[in-house]
């Protein structure tokens, strides 16, 4: 008999016919010589009910269906008279093709998520894991989906680079030099020639510098693959390996890029809604997060704020005037904290927004430079600032912050040259960046979504170490 | 006016009505006071023509309008009466938006494959490495599309690993430690204490053993992320770091795993047929492969063989008998050479074949064990083979070799463990693997694809140098 996943036999209505489902045992309970099995086999969060009379089965099987046990069950497809389930199955024939004893680690229901981390291995058998990891899926799924019928190409960034721009300091480094028997040069240094590569090479920190050469051919591609960041933050927001979308488009101005990252992050949280009702629905609970679909249908409902950077410094200098506490300073030039971001989006504003038009000091090399005005600069619907800005696009969520850190480009290779110089940045490894602003140099924008971050938004979950199936972080790198 | 991409552009119909497109110039010619630019925006293989006439633009710009240049042009869609194309662009107003001189490496027809991996970043701007890397999105999106509709859930395994266990010495270590500074114990080895994650690491050479854990508890997944070998070998067939696809799944045997296999790759194949004719219509020339398409089409024609191994020796031993000449041996035992498996496919059976139970001897640890019969075993519908034998299940495909590895797994502990220490392999690292199996253990199933195999087969490009944007080989980790 063919088996029928348990996400298909909850649907199925032909009550009598024959049925073979296979899983794992989550629970089993049993009085007056019949056994209640709830079985899951991953394919969705509910269980399917197998209810069985002793005396049909051998004592030594019975005994080995305890929970984790993994067992193949041939039955009849009945109605169920209890609550909550449509159907159930009339087991006939049960075999154990897994046994699991008491030393199993998920055995107990209600263990924190601090433990099952040290079990992270076992961990995805659990209601929660296995709910967040169906939803990063469905996530994953929507962002291919929505690329791909906007006329994006998926762009592989290469992970292992000898370039280095922005993440300097915060970098694994990759060899295959025997650490035994490194050679020096005259003055001491480490000579790279026989690593694999030939010189020194890391892990990448953003794969956006080659998406923008891919955006630059092709009009407009993405990313998604593994990016990396050796910062030493043992936080519930820090992984050394996380996953980052980049999005990069030529011709893309920045109201356009805003319309993009509203549309495209919308559209995910309606997938959600839309294909992970279950899951959501188990998430969405006192224990874990009682506002979970609400917030998630809030986010659609809202048109998302545009708002200038020194709009908003106003609006939070407003509010400190009227008694509102802070813990950073935020004056005009200042990195806002996440405490400001978050005032903005669920106090003043009570929904998304798209800040604008940021300092110049606080953004990287690569934005494009709003039009000088004096000692200030013009930026979006002629916003005023009294420095120079660039036209960053960052997506302020509520609970989350930042999830998305969007600009356009400067595609001026003399205005570009003149901030990296500014900057006093090494260009030896840049000229192959900035050769797209030499030859049919061409206006263009993108953004970074991290993964991780949307997952949480989507999920509730608190600890970004619960929204990946291994996480990362520092002395940690098991399974 | 909003813009209009050239894909879009091309199936218009609404002649007379103003259109606005960008792009960058793959060639202009003039004659009588009229230009003709053939324009391209990446977003399909063609090119929009424009036309103009001298007289209406000022001369300063018309010498901007180069090959490689950046341009914007307002002007009238009307049909057009040359051959080939169903319209073309009467321009009214052009702007050059990044100029390109005559230094622009790409300028030049024909120029060789060699001499465009050198500048890899603006080889995407040309025709081939455009259809590449359109088709490239597309197989991708495929993929995932097949395993979505099919209940398998993306599954992200770690890049970074303790774990190695088949890639003993073909790995990269990944490291943020000084090593200016090392430390070393009393024995002389090297304290990684303080290295990130406390223990070494290196890059993960197959996330299927932490797939395996995934499937085990969602049923059915894949993984889909890049993977690194540091081989030193410089061919046209390796990279340092390619991307992998390996699906896992649970309660799946050997029959079932090659109707996946078969179902998939076709389900793949047939993709690009329906989604890339324009692109693999320009691939399929006499200056680079004329019977791409043929090929591809053929692969959807023909059942796939299913041939055990020693069944495949016994052909290839009656071949050399009847005068066929191998370089390598094939004898019972041997790991097969690409001319062994090239000869089953394409001139013994002239269709795909999926080879089952291999010699344990040549085959992983974790691969199911066959029954055994007296020195030997029996495997796939009886088939009886002279030594113990493993459920692994390749699919050899013509041009290419192997595109597929799979296998069932072992799912006993016992015979996993027998397999591991007669290897003499150690299991510091493995014991989260064993798990799976002392817990619950599950029969399973699954199979690795090179996705840049893939990729040589669907576009019938030589070098897998040219299937991937930014190719890592050694010495070379440029852009």
């Amino acid at each position: 008999m063919q088996r029928t996943k348990v996400i298909d036999a909850l649907k199925r209505t032909d009550y009598g016919s024959d049925i073979l489902v296979e899983g794992w045992v989550r629970s089993k309970r049993g009085s007056k010589g019949i056994f209640f099995i709830a079985l899951n086999d991953g394919s969705t969060i509910k269980n399917i009910q197998i209810v069985g009379e002793d005396q049909n089965f051998d004592e030594a099987t019975v005994k080995l269906i305890t929970t984790g046990a993994c067992i193949s069950v041939e039955g009849k497809l009945v109605e169920s008279p209890a609550a909550g389930q449509a159907v159930e199955i009339q087991a006939t024939k049960i075999e154990v093709l897994g046994a699991c004893d008491a030393t199993y680690p998920m055995q107990k229901k209600g263990q924190s998520f601090e433990y099952m981390r040290q079990h992270a291995h076992m961990r995805l058998r659990t209601n929660t894991f296995g709910a967040v990891m169906r939803i990063r899926h469905n996530m994953a799924m929507a962002i291919h989906t929505y690329f791909h019928e906007h006329g994006f190409f998926y762009f592989h960034t290469p992970l292992i680079t000898a370039s280095d721009c922005e993440g300097a300091g915060n970098m694994f480094q990759v060899t295959t030099k025997n650490l035994y028997d490194l050679k020096k040069d005259e003055q001491g240094k480490i000579i790279y020639d026989d690593d694999f590569f030939g010189e020194q090479t890391s892990l990448t920190v953003s794969g956006q510098l080659e998406g923008e050469l891919g955006a630059t051919a092709l009009g407009a591609i993405y990313t998604f693959g593994p990016t990396f960041r050796a910062e030493n933050s043992n936080t519930p927001r820090h992984l050394a390996e996380f996953w980052m979308i980049e999005p990069e488009i030529a011709f893309m101005d920045q109201e356009e890029l805003m319309d993009l990252e509203e549309d495209f992050i919308k559209y995910c949280v309606r997938w959600a809604l839309d294909n992970c009702k279950d899951d959501l629905e188990f998430l969405n609970n006192p224990r874990l997060d009682p506002h979970l679909i609400e917030r998630l249908e809030g986010v659609l409902k809202e048109t998302f704020v545009r708002l200038p950077y020194t709009e908003g410094i106003n609006i939070l200098q407003e509010a400190i005037k009227n008694g509102k506490k802070f813990e950073f300073p935020c004056n005009w030039g200042d990195d806002l904290a996440s405490e400001h971001e978050r005032y903005l989006v669920e106090e003043h504003f009570k929904k998304p927004v798209i800040m604008t038009d940021y300092p110049t000091a606080i953004k990287s090399f690569y934005m494009k430079q709003n039009a000088p005005q004096g000692e200030g600069s013009v930026g979006y619907k002629g916003c005023v600032a009294p420095g120079p800005t660039m036209q960053g696009t960052d997506v302020l969520f509520p609970a989350i912050g930042e999830i998305i850190g969007g600009s356009v480009r400067e595609e001026s290779l003399e205005k570009l040259q003149g901030e990296i110089s500014r900057r006093h940045m090494d260009t030896t490894h840049l000229e192959w960046y900035l050769d797209t602003r030499r030859w049919g140099s061409c206006p263009h924008a993108g953004f970074g979504l991290g993964f991780e971050r949307l997952i949480l938004f989507v999920t509730g979950m608190q600890n970004i170490r619960d929204v990946i199936p291994f996480p990362r972080t520092p002395k940690n790198a098991a399974f």
